[in-house]
């Protein structure tokens, strides 16, 4: 491979020279940087970068690390980080936890403050003990979507209020008219929907229609869980007008089961999910949903790591992402009698 | 950050053994070994990853170029690549082109043999010379699915006989007893698809229905292209009764065309796909395809890689994933006439 020294001799300069060059440092004579420019054309140079952020005291990238990247959410919110980390010169490294602690505590002993500076956590099933203890060992941790902005954690985050997500979902439904309602929780061991499903019921009880729930169930977080639960809940629930999902993928699995069942969405039964993947303006009839603004969480997360790692503060930071928002599609509709 | 002669001071040994310790090689009595592994956790030290591949001339990541990471088929070969990995002692950087060749100029350039010493790319749109001459400055280069195992490339391949795919689609669609079929051609720039639709054409001439094909199109590798395009090709050509697209996404959005027209599939349009992605047996009805072996292409991909890697050889080897096979769903049916 060829050296930073080679370079600097065919182009007859000093390694310094050429370093200033690369780096678009210090002052070059016009003659002197098209040369050097030549040179390391001519032999096929390029700075070491890994080399480079040691000697600089920072390594060159971030480490996203999601529960599955075969959930359709991740590469989605992967690829706003991606894009984001590329902007700012970062490369961004994707680690793929399987839902699984164990996995998650050997990336995190293995790459964060080494391999990567900055850790971005999205739901990776990751007990917060273990990011507490990475973050005290010099990395820099960012949670990339709180759901509590109410309650902020003991590590910077970018916050989303999916409480607000959850009332929208409620506020809507009840609008339509709908007073049997349907709840598929979402989620696995961490709970993360817990807050989703609270604001759905906190806005239930403002409206005085406390008892509009009459089914609820726990399903796994996948359009598997949701066509399973779904089968079961239009089975046991036959008066359900309407059903609310704690996530887009388990609303697609329940229109599915609702197909095999020859019920009619959103004639017989409306739906709405919650996140708005790429899957829910796709699916026929197009799923109603209330938006969390992914691209933008990403973006904010990605900027507050870099930030940290560049001035640490004492206390942690939380930044909130723009509200959730309705987006109205054809799978809700009015309820008819 | 806690350094390794730190560790040897605590636990008054010399850093060659914390060394050993560390990389369980040489003979440490049990006693040390103890005294070194308190030392390690008492000081919170950790192997700097980063360094020590530099020190032993190995760079600690493996790297994947996708076009794009929304694709849903990226993450899925992501995820198996990424596991692979991982039981090989490698972290996965995915690094997304977004099908611009500049940008996966620009990763080359700045990633491969320096903090990548192996490059797995998938259709990622970079011309093979960009990536001939990445592999001659040293980076070893495997191309993740070449299309065509009858035409080795001049770089390592694992291959999958992407024309024996589009061969089995001609085959089960005129089984069926379908005789005028449109043709869905997803791709970009880079023509990947030819491959398919030459296997699907070439199994037609084959059976004596060479004039089977009534429409046929080019559309953008997505849902929506597929939806865009299906609006538009069940309008032009009512007359066809079962519609090949070479990729599952483009599947998809066809059989919401049909949908949003009131054309039932199976019953009035057969519809088959190729890859088999999650979504294809998520989606109602559940897509007829012809599955491509994806996790073990990745898997293959990912070993010949590190194999290159370890002894790099001078022909460029191809390795055979397994042979593509029909998965029948509930998208196709008998022509009813």
């Amino acid at each position: 491979m060829t050296t930073l020294s080679q370079v600097a001799q065919r182009a007859g300069v000093t390694s310094a020279t050429v370093s200033n060059v690369l780096r678009q440092r210090g002052k070059v004579g016009a003659d002197t940087r098209a040369r050097v420019l030549a040179a390391v054309e001519a032999l096929g140079y390029r700075p070491h970068l890994t080399a480079r952020a040691l000697a600089e005291g920072r390594a060159p990238t971030l480490a996203l690390m999601v529960s599955s990247i075969a959930n359709p959410f991740y590469p989605e919110f992967a690829l706003a980080a991606e894009q984001a980390a590329r902007q700012h010169g970062r490369f961004l490294i994707v680690c793929n936890t399987n839902d699984d602690p164990d996995i998650g505590r050997a990336y995190l002993d293995q790459i964060a403050g080494t391999l990567s500076d900055g850790v971005l956590v999205m739901n990776a099933n990751i007990c917060i003990e273990d990011l507490q203890a990475t973050a005290r060992r010099g990395a820099t941790v960012v949670l990339g979507m709180w759901e509590k902005p109410h309650q902020p954690p003991a590590l910077p985050c970018v916050a989303v209020d999916f409480h607000l997500a959850g009332a929208l979902a409620a506020r809507y439904l009840i609008a339509l008219g709908h007073r049997k309602i349907g709840v598929m929780v979402g989620g696995g061991v961490c709970g993360v929907h817990a807050e989703r499903e609270r604001g759905f019921n906190d806005a239930l009880l403002e409206l005085g229609h406390g008892d509009a729930v009459v089914h609820r169930m726990m399903v796994h977080d996948s359009v598997e869980g949701g066509l399973q639960g779904g089968a079961a809940m239009l089975a046991a629930a036959p008066s359900i007008t309407a059903v609310f999902a704690t996530n887009d993928l388990p609303a697609l699995g329940l229109m599915h089961a609702a197909a095999d069942l020859g019920i009619k969405v959103p004639q017989q039964l409306s739906v709405i999910g919650l996140t708005d993947i790429q899957g829910a303006h796709q699916a026929r009839p197009a799923l109603t949903t209330v938006a969390v603004p992914t691209a933008q969480a990403a973006a904010m997360s990605v900027a507050l790591l870099l930030e940290l790692i560049a001035e640490p503060q004492s206390v942690a930071p939380m930044r909130i992402a723009p509200a959730p928002e309705l987006v109205v599609r054809a799978s809700t509709a009015r309820r008819s009698d």
